[in-house]
């Protein structure tokens, strides 16, 4: 169970640091720009809320792998872009299907998190639910803030920080009922990654 | 007198929140966005001052009712403007005069109360006073930075900074004179508010 | 050799300000907004990694005087550009050759600073370079964010933040070596500040 859990932290922030990397690119960043953005992107919305709730260290100061494994990304992507430039793998991996999946299940993991982080705290249940979502929007939010650009999930059609909510929502509520922490984790998790996984295919958005 | 103070600060947020609030909805935001603008605006000053001093808890982390009546807000006026886009009285609030009042009493409020927590704690007078003024006036200096805006309190005519500036003076002045604390702390919000308020009706600008 | 120091942070929190000042000016930002910005860009970086590092009291709360040194370079400079707008001097202080060196030097001092501090309390050696770099760059990219443009740092064609990562990594390197403290801390400055100065001169780029 447990290396379940680091294969989808793992497989989530790659995700999150690969859109910081294509956005970053798009507005012609060298690569010091580019691993800035994906780091920020991948570790922002984590760092906000440790920031906010006290927590140290922060995740990416304790394990150095994670900097250094978005390091290796920056680079190398850096490096092939400028050799295979045309590549079809590049192009369909610079499209934003390609990471929906990974970043649907990085942001699941993340909204559970923090949700489950702030609760454990004793904050009032409004506010873990926030600091679920702060955990998993505030990188993309930051990665448009730095990249210059109104953030895409205050913009985006297909519902984002809605199914971070719901998720929240769906944990704080099996807590009230007593369930246990792990279910209610697990339960956050999948009701957030799967009904953002269905607004994306049923373009889902808010009226 | 505790009653007084506890409306002031109900209506600094709102008048904060929903001047954040239309920003984000001049910028086409949908409601996740229009509801996170709308938070920072209210709360950003003050997270970032008690983030700078290492105050916790955070206020609306301690009390999510803030949160909770903001979200309302942001709920209750995309409905009514999507029904009502039209009506005259939607028009007037979203006219920057509807709140000039309630957000120079907010304005006036957060400064005493920054520049006050720094004093207590022992700060040097020129950090308290720009504690105060940080706490006035950097909500909505991210809700501009994420509106994708050069900030407008460092670019508008009427005097903003500049008051929240003089009232903290006042308060550092009478506090040196050994005056008692609440007097200062009122000398302070009725210096900034009535010094706002004046230079919004005679249009004061700095050179 | 403490004068010196001291000495160098003044000339780079100095060289920081004024190049915080000319750009908020470029943006026809008011006094308040052109004192902001200038402090950001001078104490941005340092408050950002005291944060992260949760390391208090922040430089410039401890001393006021480096608020109110920047104080007074925004009312003075703002003065004389309104008098002498057309003065060669003033022309000639605003291009950017003017504070390359004084801005190496500062830049060279954060980035040891942030580096010593991170490797002092124990954080992984990668950790440690990244502190540096955010020391030294961060006040420059946040100018840039407030005053709604792409970081530079981020896009410029002569190396920056590269300069702060290879003087950071013989930081460690020497630290490793088990080289006294202080010097590789020397090292590390001359390491950033000279090579910095060779981007600018040979015109050094990322490919």
């Amino acid at each position: 169970m447990k290396e379940i859990f680091l294969l989808v932290e793992v497989l989530g922030v790659l995700a999150f640091a690969w859109s910081g990397y294509i956005e970053a690119r798009r507005k012609e960043m060298d690569p010091v720009g580019a691993f800035t953005i994906a780091f920020i992107t991948a570790f922002g919305g984590g760092t906000i809320r440790d920031v906010l709730l006290e927590q140290r260290p922060l995740v990416w100061v304790q394990h150095q792998a994670y900097p250094l494994m978005i390091f290796a990304l920056a680079i190398v992507a850096y490096g092939l872009e400028r050799h295979w430039r045309d590549s079809p793998m590049l192009q369909k991996m610079r499209s934003e299907r390609a990471i929906v999946v990974p970043d649907a299940l990085g942001m699941a993991l993340f909204n559970a998190g923090g949700v489950a982080l702030a609760w454990q705290l004793g904050n009032p249940p409004f506010v873990a639910i926030m600091m679920g979502v702060i955990t998993s929007i505030f990188g993309g939010v930051l990665r448009d803030v730095f990249c210059n650009e109104i953030p895409l999930v205050f913009r985006r059609g297909t519902l984002y920080a809605t199914c971070a909510f719901l998720g929240g929502g769906i944990y704080v509520v099996l807590m009230w009922c007593a369930v246990a922490a792990s279910t209610a984790l697990l339960a956050c998790m999948v009701v957030t990654a799967s009904f953002r996984l269905l607004a994306v295919k049923y373009g889902w958005r808010l009226p």
